[in-house]
């Protein structure tokens, strides 16, 4: 168990081989058995097949191959539409429209997600998460026909393997855990915990790649820039404002 | 592997055996092989074992027994401290004190932390998530010594099981999963999906003792109800306010 966490890889090829409905519905049983808060099970999966659906979703993954080539994709969403219509059927007021709630829903998405992928890998099959589903949750809301009170959090791709790459490097484990409080790093540490990153040549490649002194400043200028974090910052808090998620008092 | 999914309890009550610190390790590093946002690892696990600082954190968990008694308990946070000063180290302008960076880094500290579950429910540990953390995510970096860019997501009380309690319900598979898009519910639809919720024991004595007339109002009148769910948004945002991720910009 602990050799399969260990042996985990992102799957971005899958072969054309489609996935039994059957052994995805297991999969999701083992994902809903995850801990949740207050059992209220505040979270929905939708699960895209069909081929015109996953072409209309792929302009919001960035047109990442993934999207089409992969035979199931699932679109996890916090979810406190379903939870609040019940509470509405019986005579109770649901108080779910604001970011405490978006939280716990979140977290509860995250969580069913991880293990779904887990159970996925435990039978063989190959998963990738796609990050762009915060960048671009209107769109997705749109061709999902997501209601108010829903919104996606995370996409997995999922299929049977048709690659197995290398293992992606990790940082020596005292980079992330810290013992009964927390250690912040002095600038020596912070050189120590990323020098094994930083000599390899992988990343020295990767850095010459994209013309720039530093691995860090492929991240801030290319990957992951101000710019655009700023930019999909004020997009998706739109999009929990229009989702019901940023009430009048949350906003300040 | 699907049946040790599928037998998850959450414990909350836990034998006096410490865990060995080795075997921890080992657990985290599992956890850390998780799939993460651009391999940045943006998160932290602060491990607590001593007995004054459990005792420091129980107020924050609203004195749940779980937290001093547990032997271990885990707190995972969102972090972009340690990527941001490596950013600084290196001529680059780390562009992560925003609110799309904080949803990435959540993200990633969630699923790294359901990861942990997994890994520690297969040799025998019970895990128990408490979602006090982002009720009280302030007093919790008080007493971590939480820095800027550094805020507590989820806690997880973990040790040995000295409990076996039942397993509690879940909703049928289609309350949660939609086929192509969402599906969205009818009251008819409501009825069916927590018809076999309503009418067990379980919860009709549990709708009498908490002296309502449904089971939804014991969640929106006692468990979660609208007046404390909007105190601690405003609590939380303020909080992302502090640690540094809403900016200016994205008060709006």
């Amino acid at each position: 168990m602990l050799n399969l966490l260990n042996q985990h890889r992102t799957i971005r090829k899958y072969t054309e081989q489609p996935i039994d409905p059957q052994v995805l519905a297991q999969l999701f049983e083992a994902a809903c058995r995850t801990s949740n808060t207050g059992n209220m099970q505040a979270y929905s999966i939708v699960s895209t097949t069909d081929k015109k659906l996953k072409e209309q979703l792929a302009p919001a993954h960035f047109n990442q191959p993934m999207i089409t080539q992969a035979p199931v994709v699932l679109t996890f969403c916090a979810d406190y539409n379903r939870f609040s219509k019940w509470c509405e059927q019986r005579q109770a007021d649901p108080g779910y429209d604001n970011f405490q709630s978006f939280m716990a829903t979140a977290i509860d998405t995250l969580l069913a997600a991880q293990t779904f992928c887990i159970a996925a890998e435990s039978i063989g099959l190959g998963i990738c998460y796609l990050g762009t589903t915060t960048y671009n949750a209107r769109e997705i809301i749109n061709t999902l026909k997501l209601p108010r009170l829903v919104v996606p959090i995370t996409t997995i791709t999922v299929g049977y393997p048709a690659e197995m790459p290398e293992q992606t490097d990790r940082l020596p484990l005292n980079a992330v855990v810290h013992y009964e409080t927390y250690h912040d790093f002095t600038p020596t540490d912070i050189d120590q915990l990323y020098a094994e990153k930083e000599s390899s040549e992988f990343y020295k490649q990767f850095v010459a790649e994209n013309n720039k002194e530093t691995l860090a400043q492929v991240f801030t200028d290319i990957r992951y820039s101000r710019k655009n974090n700023e930019f999909f910052s004020d997009k998706f808090l739109k999009v929990l404002k229009e989702q019901g998620f940023l009430s009048a008092s949350n906003q300040q």
